[in-house]
């Protein structure tokens, strides 16, 4: 399955410039034969942008779902999109998944803020696994340091995901996490890894870019740059199986030894 | 805590001279500063000496161990070794950590072995979490495969390991573990891991060396090459627990989320 990985900031506070900004990702996407677009953590809004991270939060079912479901069906391609989600008075860090008919597919909340800025702004979600199928992968939803600890990819691989998405804010200093973490955890759990990060500087933050789709092999596959760019991948069912077959990590745990991890 | 990697096939079959170039190694560990010497997997016996892993199986206080307890106390440093350990009629791929006055530490045996020829010749250990305490380190044991996987080594993070020992026997082609996977495993669970492998061509198995001390931060501190080496490098407590401090994978874990895994 070719998959675009939307490298971009967007802009900031912006939800119209950025719904219009992601309707031109899908349209250069699905030309490149992409059937997923993935964007970066909260681009529909920003991610340094303070309070209006609240301000500009939307229902799952909102306006901005009803843009971007068009944006799918417009491109003929799914999207899965991080924004701020309000449900009541509570404010989530999400990711939407949205088929190419426009149908929400999937919804996930970040369970592992990461530092005081987002602990200020977000509720943690409450649910590690979320999932849907599409072209025959089960994908599956996490938000940045999500992917940092190996257990939430574990969880994935034990419940099926195939493809990983992964919007994330990686920030300077963090390179490895990029470069190494994301590899291994792929590797590891034998799953691909679509990690797509925002890209330059955006208040006191510095994203450092470098989003990479990830084999189950631990090779990258493509690799993008520190700046703006749509990077184009393809996860590969049958190379996937085959790894599984060489790699039998999942086969070989033993679950009564891991009891303190929980 | 100044530590060697002795990173040697020793003799296959031999364990007269195994033995005697442990005691070598062990002086010019001394020699170089260090208070600890750990081989690589089996190093006692050899790896790919098919039935006679059986044979020269020993008791962890057999007469090996007691060989190894009076280098110890010559050269005044730890030593951490690995050999194939008779216990009954059981036969277990295990580790053993000496004390430099020649009181058997610590002794764990492998929970994870790798394809058929470790299944045929060896039970697996039932114990995860192996450890002791020297020169005010908490050093843990674990072998090969069983660093490959993330429960093991977040099993001794939790249990409060500052150094994790692994002697190994990684093959060809599988350099992206003591490459990438070692170091990411380092920095995921906060410790400094030594990870001590063969090197060579031994019967059918080709071992790829790369023998490294990967610390908290991600940096790996010293790389041996593909051949016969004694490496020295430094597990630093005060970088240790500065790096601990930036990096709260320990603290931000929900553990109520990873039900999954066990």
């Amino acid at each position: 399955m070719r998959t675009a990985l939307f490298q971009s900031s967007g802009h900031p506070g912006s939800v119209a410039e950025n719904l219009t900004a992601l309707d031109d990702a899908a349209a250069r996407a699905a030309a490149a034969g992409a059937t997923l677009l993935v964007t970066s953590e909260l681009f529909l809004t920003g991610y340094a942008v303070g309070d209006d991270l609240g301000r500009l939060a939307e229902p799952a079912d909102g306006d901005a779902a009803d843009a971007v479901a068009e944006t799918a069906g417009r491109h003929g391609l799914a999207v899965a999109y991080g924004y701020p989600e309000r449900a009541g008075g509570t404010v989530y860090n999400s990711v939407q998944l949205v088929a190419p008919d426009g149908t929400r597919l999937a919804n996930y909340r970040k369970t592992h803020l990461y530092g005081c800025f987002e602990h200020d702004h977000f509720t943690p979600g409450a649910d590690t696994v979320v999932q849907a199928e599409l072209n025959g992968l089960t994908v599956g939803l996490v938000i940045c340091y999500d992917v940092e600890f190996p257990e939430n990819v574990r969880a994935h691989a034990l419940a099926g995901t195939d493809l990983l998405l992964a919007p994330t804010a990686l920030l300077h200093p963090y390179q490895f996490v990029a470069e190494s973490v994301v590899p291994v955890r792929a590797f590891e759990s034998q799953l691909y890894i679509a990690y797509v990060n925002r890209a330059g500087r955006e208040g006191a933050f510095e994203f450092v870019g470098l989003s990479a789709l990830a084999g189950p092999d631990g090779l990258v596959r493509a690799r993008a740059g520190r700046g703006e760019e749509l990077l184009l991948a393809d996860a590969d069912p049958v190379l996937l199986a085959a790894s599984r077959e060489d790699n039998p990590y999942l086969r070989d745990r033993r679950p009564g030894l891991y009891r303190s991890l929980v």
